[in-house]
């Protein structure tokens, strides 16, 4: 019997004494719950993605340095007897510079710590360079499987002599096909501990969790797949971390969006074998050969089982959140970390008393409190009354900061100067005026008082680039930029619905939720005068940006092909906004951050079909 | 005898229609100088780099289709008998989906077209994934080596039966080791075409020489490199395509930044042997395995070596440009296709009296003309009679449209609503708004005239943060974001003498260059307010971001330790900043684009050594 825990943790990029004092701290969790086996997320001494701080030799050295120090200080903490795995940064010596290699030669790898040393390390084999992954750039390719023999003396419940067989792969190496997963099986090994940085995507976790079942079937293993947890720019880690027996049963299953030790008993099958495949190269069955590296480790005085009971109370099954809440656990995480690892602890917002930029000052409460929430009412000759009534309301109901700054004085200003130079007095030059002072006043005020502005456009507008370069989309963080302009309404009634549950007043007012949506720069103007219906729109825009489809594609699959044509121009033409668009949550597989990468300059026209 | 010709032309991403004119048009100019071979660019058809698209179906579709169309066309305008090697996107058939694989296979290819049809195809081996390439994105690498056989008839000089071979290669297959370089030589081929598609930096023209020679002589084979020309987003394809001979001879060197066609005629050894190899898969030296696919051309009734001469009186040796000649044509460049190719006819910027924004103006002048550069006074009240006294006198002297545009009554109104909610009437928050104030006018004349807005900014303050997010910072296009302020006056300076040279007079100010640089956004404001001297400045960002140079290492090199711990955090800090900055021309292998992708949230500092 082994007692194992997953340390879902949140690391922070580049915080490398945090991210040890983390290691330290959770191992001594892990002790005291009796776990001989501690199990830490992929590149958790250095936070993940790194990116091109992965070929900066000076960090690298910091990361080699910092695992061996933490090496030592958990046995100087009298925690040397606990197996510790986790991820960090490392690079492969002895490859000369050449065109193509990584400079340095990094290494996206996982140490066993143990008896105050680095006792075997290793590093991904499959390097993911899709989506939002570009690990081709930044790392060279692991080799080898390490396989630690854990002892199993009597109070580990085993035979004297006998040992638990513990093979490491790392996050990718479960997507793809051969590699550690199939070398484990070939080395015997009876438990198979995946450190992972694994970055949310809506309903990612069901996928994970068959590829976890699958992939413990396919080595012959158990299963432990260690997950991180935050926000680190554009990307949130949900956790949701995994334990699955060899044949598919799930043992654990961590919460997403929140830190947690998950710790459970493991049944598995012993070995006082001989190890006879040492050093031999095995075909992985993926065009290349990985070598097995064996270790036993000797036992060391440490934690035994506790007296008392282990149990968790919440775990070791934490409940999957149903679709949306799921999502807006997502954001309110993406948008706290954002804050709290920049050094901010307050964010400002424009409230125009429409849902989106409610939506946004909600999320923004949830995340940080509705006390480091400061709202500006920026109101123009174009306000409607209830605008500003369901923007009052909305802080209210809230209770947040919030300022009115008429923009009216600023724009004639500007429209006085301008008029020399011909500037219209309508039309988009003049609804672009507004937006970009409102954008001026946001940045003003931030500036001022150390907030963080936050972005309140939706992906719809950022697709359609139904939007103002440096007015509505000026700020630091955009929390929905992610979100369709559909899922944000599902997102404003699931929580109001959510606050009703549990006995609140619903945070936001019903009027910004049921209004016909209006940027309300001229007189009159509705979002529908420019764009169809959201939800006809939010269908065509699934399908052309998420799903790739192209103009045929599209109009097979029923939209209408005048909307087709003239969407698509709106997305491509939109592509240098985007560009210039501040980051925010990731909850899609395409949200228009590196996931997307299209060319500004670009000719390219989608032809529909017989036009 | 082989007359060969290289196009050295001007692709733009996504037109296909367009690109495909162009090889049609270019095949016409060299067969009526006689030649039988021509060689165009990497990813001629669909211009370079496409990035997202390779995964979009229909655009793979489409670039397929007009191959084919391209092939048919030649023949119908009677250019059928000459040999037409050209880059496209095409895609691997069979490949099942699964992760890791880009979308569909895309292949990064080349093809011959020769008689009417699409005689063979190939695609690029080594697949660069570095600096501004993520070509594990988007292609898989291509497993062949094409070998034709040109007729080598009476009218080619040589016996009856006689032919010549050439093998295709692609870009990158040059630079790394092994693959089709290798094998060229093991197919015997006397000549290695390769079409490339490889960006300007500076200085980068003499490295590509030394390549090919060496290359070249790997190959037992002349080489013929023919380069992209034009702007694309941030690269600039700066041509100086080369023709090298077995043993290292340079028989052309194409231009730089102009199109060219670039005619030669080519010894090379004949063979009438039987092809022995055709079909066995030859070790490719990098652990991979290449086919050589042997084609033999059938004479087509074509064009035979025209009666007058062939002298190019430019070629076939175009000058190499001095630096900073070279760098100015790749900003003026630059800027040129970035306004074109997006559908813009003038340009808007603000001019200070600076030196930075007198360089924008000149290169946007020399780019677009300077009937189509718009320019704007906006003074403050804080702006010396100099600045705007200085601004005037290079608007007189190029040309340039002007209109002054105070900006004091904004400011003004601004200070008036923002007092309430304590926005200060000086310092940062005060600076930031004027520049705010500027941003919103140009984009404001920009909305109103169709200009595209310049950004004036350069890489000294780029990397330190030394501009104001929305304000300074604002525009489309930023055709000095990759020059350091040091090389900013030496570019000034260079352009005067060049004028003067010409017996023109000089279109910059001699104050605007000799002045102390400042932002003038506060009383007596210089910019060693805050910076060093630019001199200081240049040599350490230089050290730390083109050579990503770690602390002990700056030090090491001579760089002030107090200095260093600050630009580092300057640097480091401005991250957020950058990256919502407009794109500019690439001159460095880092110019805070794509080819530099750190973390915002980011909590790495480096340390000095023993504090």
């Amino acid at each position: 019997m082994l007692r194992i825990a997953m340390a879902q943790v949140n690391a922070t990029v580049g915080d490398l004494a945090g991210n040890a004092d983390k290691i330290v701290e959770w191992t001594r969790r892990a002790a005291q719950r009796g776990a001989r086996l501690i199990v830490f997320p992929e590149m958790m001494l250095t936070g993940y993605p790194v990116e091109d701080l992965a070929l900066r030799t000076s960090f690298v050295e910091a990361s080699i340095n910092a695992l061996r120090s933490v090496a030592e200080r958990l046995a100087t903490e009298g925690l040397g007897g606990v197996a510790v795995v986790t991820g960090y940064l490392d690079r492969r010596p002895g490859l000369a510079p050449r065109t193509g290699l990584p400079a340095g030669a990094p290494l996206d790898a996982a140490a066993l710590l143990y008896n105050g040393r680095v006792v075997i390390t290793t590093a991904k084999h499959h390097l993911p360079n899709y989506g939002v992954f570009d690990e081709y750039r930044y790392f060279v390719p692991g080799n080898t499987l390490p396989v630690f023999r854990m002892p199993a003396g009597k109070d580990a419940g085993g035979a004297p002599g006998e040992g638990i067989d513990v093979a490491i792969a790392i996050c990718e190496d479960l997507w793809q096909e051969g590699g550690p997963v199939a070398v484990t099986r070939q080395a015997g090994a009876s438990l198979l501990v995946v450190p992972n940085a694994s970055p949310y995507e809506r309903g990612k976790d069901d996928v994970r969790l068959a590829l976890c079942v699958r992939c413990a079937g396919e080595a012959g293993a158990a299963l432990a797949y260690a997950n991180l947890i935050g926000g680190q720019d554009e990307l949130v880690f949900d956790g949701g971390s995994l334990l699955v027996t060899a044949d598919g049963g799930v043992l654990a299953r961590g919460p997403q969006f929140d830190e947690a030790l998950i710790v459970n008993d493991l049944d598995l099958p012993g070995t006082d074998g001989p190890i006879t495949d040492e050093g031999d190269p095995v075909d992985a069955g993926d065009g290349t050969v990985i070598t097995i590296r064996h270790i036993e480790l000797e036992p060391v005085d440490g934690p035994g089982l506790p007296p008392e009971a282990t149990e968790d109370p919440q775990g070791p099954f934490w409940p999957s959140l149903p679709d949306p809440e799921e999502v807006y656990g997502a954001l309110v995480l993406g948008v706290r970390d954002y804050v709290r690892k920049n050094g901010f602890r307050s964010v400002i917002l424009g409230l125009s008393g429409g849902i989106d930029s409610a939506l946004t000052a909600t999320i923004a409460a949830d995340a940080v409190g509705p006390d480091n929430v400061y709202t500006v009412l920026m109101p123009s000759r174009y306000s409607s009354d209830h605008s500003v009534g369901d923007a009052e309301e909305l802080v209210k109901r809230q209770g947040l900061h919030s300022v009115t700054v008429p923009i009216r004085s600023m724009v004639d200003a500007f429209e006085t100067e301008l008029a020399p130079a011909r500037f219209p007095p309508t039309g988009l030059p003049a609804e672009n005026l507004q937006a970009r002072v409102r954008g001026v006043i946001l940045m003003g005020l931030s500036n001022a008082a150390g907030h963080l502005v936050l972005t309140t456009g939706n992906k719809s507008e950022l697709a359609t680039g139904y939007s103002t370069l440096y007015g509505d989309s000026a700020g630091g963080y955009g929390p929905i930029k992610d979100v369709l302009k559909t899922l944000v309404w599902e997102l404003a009634r699931w929580r109001n619905d959510q606050a009703v549950a549990r006995g609140e007043s619903p945070p936001i007012p019903e009027n910004s939720i049921t209004k016909p949506p209006s940027a309300e720069l001229a007189p009159g103007q509705k979002d529908t005068d420019s764009l169809p219906d959201y939800e006809v729109l939010d269908a065509l825009l699934d399908d052309y940006v998420e799903k790739d489809m192209g103009a045929e594609q599209l109009i097979a699959a029923g939209h209408d092909p005048d909307l087709v044509q003239r969407v698509i121009r709106l997305v491509d033409l939109a592509e240098y906004k985007r560009r210039q668009y501040p980051p925010g949550p990731k909850i899609t597989q395409k949200n228009f951050g590196r996931d997307r990468r299209l060319p500004i300059t670009n000719a390219w026209r989608e032809r529909l079909p017989g036009r």
